[in-house]
């Protein structure tokens, strides 16, 4: 958890929900993801090697969002009209969400703030936290083909550091693999309990 | 669509379900995960490249999900005895959809073989293709995660044609797309109309 305070960041506190999959669900994602401890060591290899970048990152993030009406519609009013400060209440949690899934400590705690995040995207709790009167759900259509441009504006950053290319291929095959699972993760609230 | 009879294998055919989804939409998606012409050019380079091996392409994913219980349970009966005859139907038309895939004629019969896809992974059409009391669904959690073991899996093949390594890469990307793409599209009969 970060020192400073940053609005509607609440990972580790008492207010996150607690994930309805327990620590052995969350190995067999990981087994079919075939994250493993060596994931685990390059995404915290890319801890510092994102940190001093995590504002422009998000940024190329926002840029592209800005860029694709049918993603800015989830930052907009339900008749289309965007709201800046809801994206720049956001932002700083973006950032923080690159440190953490960096940090890679994928304990009970990392978990129930996943479920936390997936409410958030859902009818469940979008908008809530930042009290504002946006479309109330992301669309899933969208949710996991995000990856793509969030990884794809990732690359040129890890390669920053002057790591080897084989260390900036596996940062970016572990952060794949995260994403992925994190992605999964937040799909829950939007899938019937016993599909998902 | 393949001439010699797949067992199941309906693309273009008439029993297909027709997707929800206009071309227009599908347009959106392809802006979200940056697939455009460079990704069909790529994807169709990789078809020659690929059909020399999709039987053994196909039986390292069978030798995964043999490895996973978690993934052979959808090959089970609900109370977990595998079913060798469903695997055996199905190896036809996974080795298919690489070809397909990589065919890269995205248009309406594909959009609608992709629902029907997604129909016969949920719920709604499971085990019917193939006449199997199986277990009645592809539990969502372990959809889109199966994109790594596919697509890691598949990457040796890619170079086994000589092809520089630019085109390697861009040929393995073009496929990630695809196959988040695809993912997605199947997913839609899992969740409320509303919430896709």
């Amino acid at each position: 958890m970060k020192e400073t305070m940053i609005p509607g960041y609440t990972y580790g506190s008492r207010e996150v929900a607690r994930s309805p999959l327990s620590l052995s669900d969350l190995e067999l994602l990981k087994k079919t993801v075939m994250f493993g401890d060596e994931d685990v060591y390059y995404l915290r290899m890319s801890h510092d090697v994102l940190k001093p970048h995590v504002s422009e990152l998000v940024k190329t993030w926002y840029d592209f969002i800005g860029a694709n009406p049918q993603l800015l519609a989830a930052f907009s009013t339900p008749d289309g009209r965007p709201i800046p400060e809801y994206l720049e209440r956001v932002r700083e949690r973006f950032e923080q969400w690159i440190l953490d899934t960096a940090r890679a400590e994928y304990d009970h705690a990392w978990l129930d703030y996943q479920y936390e995040i997936g409410l958030r995207h859902y009818r469940t709790k979008k908008n809530r936290t930042d009290d504002v009167e946006a479309m109330d759900i992301v669309p899933f259509r969208y949710l996991f083909l995000l990856l793509v441009p969030v990884l794809y504006t990732m690359k040129p950053y890890l390669e920053r550091d002057g790591r080897s290319d084989v260390d900036v291929q596996r940062m970016f095959e572990a952060w794949q693999k995260s994403v992925l699972l994190q992605l999964t993760l937040w799909s829950q609230p939007y899938l019937r309990p016993e599909d998902f």
